[in-house]
């Protein structure tokens, strides 16, 4: 089978430069490797709301469902964050999306790039070496629990909830890939002062035992977000409940050396989405400076997925490629710096 | 009046030993100064458990209560954390001690040494002059909502709750410091998807308007956690929820360059508590290694708390001192380092 629906979800800011290269490339390998890819467009986020009134439309939802794969860009605008008030949001889209799709692993893999290991804060030997992967959960907790606030607008709650169900898959898949890799896993919680964490505690305890090669270490959120500065090479494979990888893995990418490198997979057991750890980034909306690199090599990993992995293979080495002879965006080098589209075709082109 | 009721809570793990630094630093403080500091002495946390199987007996609770400032440890064993169905644990103690005495401020200042500042994992551009000061709301939100986990172990769920009278004596606290510093107040949250932060976010609106002179600006936990790494300059007074300031401050502790220097204020309309920021450290328990610094700092805050500015000053200096001498122990110097009463002695000297 060489036929691929692909699901495209610009979405909001700079969520449709980035997508339009990753599909520019898409269309270079489907004739360099003889796939067939059919794109098909869906509105989601600010855009969405904007257009519709709602920030995920049936339409985009069903144009998902039936894909082999979702490329998302970004989501999010500064009318909404702005406004503590605003009933429709642009990101419960992205949340109804994820949902809806079951997507309940959003996978973030950290490397740093010899090339750019000078931009890091951080100092090279700390980061030199470093190779992580997160493993976020992504349809529980408390973002989607309870929530409420009263009428005047006096109090407020969000209801952190975690069922056996939800934490099970992710922490096997979590398992599976410490077993491929150096064997060690480490849940980042707060079981000393959370119900939630506790149970996720135990079920990590318990699963464990269907891996016994693998080590697993726990490690409270407070310190774990120290010791990802201090000491990143300690971590392997990393675990962790929404609300907790949201921060984590946001914190984690300055090992990388840029926001604007890093993918992510959000696997379902029908459905995947793939989109740049990056946000909307409004004020580069437009202006062509925007970095597309974490939504090409965000498309490598849907490449993975869908088990094309010699293509992969070949966008990724040319990525490195680019980024070794400095066909790099701004964000990377001041100096002397190429629109998105130029470095999306210098990409293409080298495939 | 030069009369102060001084409660002390060792702790567990290095606890006693760094508090004892501060004891015996107080002392000599007492006489060249003339205060009479007069000190009494609680159990609390893993120790307080196993002598009396209650992490915060109520003899404890009194001693607090009762006296001018309370100087604490650390908390924690390795014995309850790897059990995650222990039914009493160390934490409830602080935490309960925190909601009895009302402490809803936690203030954390964060400044670089310039002689530890090559020790930080970050590069000296980025850290050099940072200056922050950190107020995490302590007595509310996920610590303290209601908890459950059901008998099968088969779901659990914690809940964050805020109410307008949590939220507003902390905002204010923070606003005024931000007047007398740089004028800016950064709000961390995640209104994006949380009720509770839509909460802080338009609560710290209305307050604002009292505070003309003061920038406030919102930022999302996930870009806080990065923006402290690449660039923590760009803050100056930060103000968050419990949970989300447990995580930025640890975090940010690697801005100071060691865990072992940070100390904390935890303040309450009533009553005080000063501790290190670092934990219980039980690998180093009884070894006379830790550092007591976070500790005599923290004490430090206590002075200053108690409007004993000079002594408070004069104890800063000595610290100061004691680290641009390497008269320091051997986390911040593998060469050549001194004890835990080494360090406490050598700075209760220069005083
Ligand atoms: C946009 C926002 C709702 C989202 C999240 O918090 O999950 C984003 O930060 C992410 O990490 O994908
Ligand atoms: C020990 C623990 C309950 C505590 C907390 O999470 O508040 C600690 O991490 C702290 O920051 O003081």
């Amino acid at each position: 089978n060489n036929y691929f629906k692909i699901a495209v979800l610009p979405g909001d800011g700079i969520g449709p430069e980035v997508v339009s290269e990753s599909v520019k490339i898409l269309k270079v390998i489907g004739e360099v490797f003889q796939y067939n890819f059919q794109f098909t467009y869906g509105l989601m986020g600010a855009e969405a709301i904007f257009q519709t009134g709602d920030p995920l439309p049936e339409q985009t939802l069903d144009i998902c469902k039936e894909s082999d794969a979702v490329l998302f860009g970004a989501i999010g605008d500064p009318a909404f964050d702005n406004n503590p008030d605003a009933k429709v949001r642009p990101e419960q889209g992205l949340l109804k999306l994820r949902k809806e799709l079951g997507l309940f692993a959003n996978i973030r893999p950290l490397k740093t790039y010899s090339s750019l290991i000078e931009k890091s804060p951080l100092k090279r030997e700390i980061i030199e070496g470093a190779d992580i992967q997160i493993f976020r959960e992504l349809v529980s907790g408390i973002y989607f629990g309870e929530k409420f606030t009263d009428e005047e607008g006096s109090y407020a709650y969000d209801v952190c909830k975690y069922s056996r169900e939800d934490i099970i898959p992710i922490v096997h898949m979590a398992f599976q890939e410490a077993q491929k890799r150096k064997k060690k896993l480490t849940l980042i919680d707060k079981a000393n002062v959370l119900d939630t964490s506790r149970l996720w505690r135990k079920i990590c305890k318990e699963i464990a035992q269907e891996y016994p090669e693998v080590q697993l270490d726990f490690m409270f959120v407070d310190n774990a977000a120290m010791q990802l500065i201090l000491n990143p090479k300690q971590f392997d494979v990393i675990v962790t409940e929404n609300m907790f990888g949201d921060i984590i893995s946001d914190e984690a990418s300055v090992i990388g050396g840029s926001i604007g490198l890093l993918p992510s997979a959000s696997i379902g057991n029908e459905n995947a989405l793939f989109e740049p750890i990056h946000g909307s980034y409004p004020q580069a909306k437009g202006k062509g400076i925007a970095n597309p690199v974490a939504s090409i090599l965000s498309t490598a990993m849907m490449l993975d997925h869908l088990k094309l992995n010699q293509a992969a293979d070949k966008l990724r080495e040319s990525v490195e490629h680019a980024i070794e002879n400095k066909y790099v965006t701004v964000d990377l080098n001041a100096k002397q710096s190429y629109s998105t589209s130029e470095v999306g075709d210098f990409i293409a082109d080298y495939i």
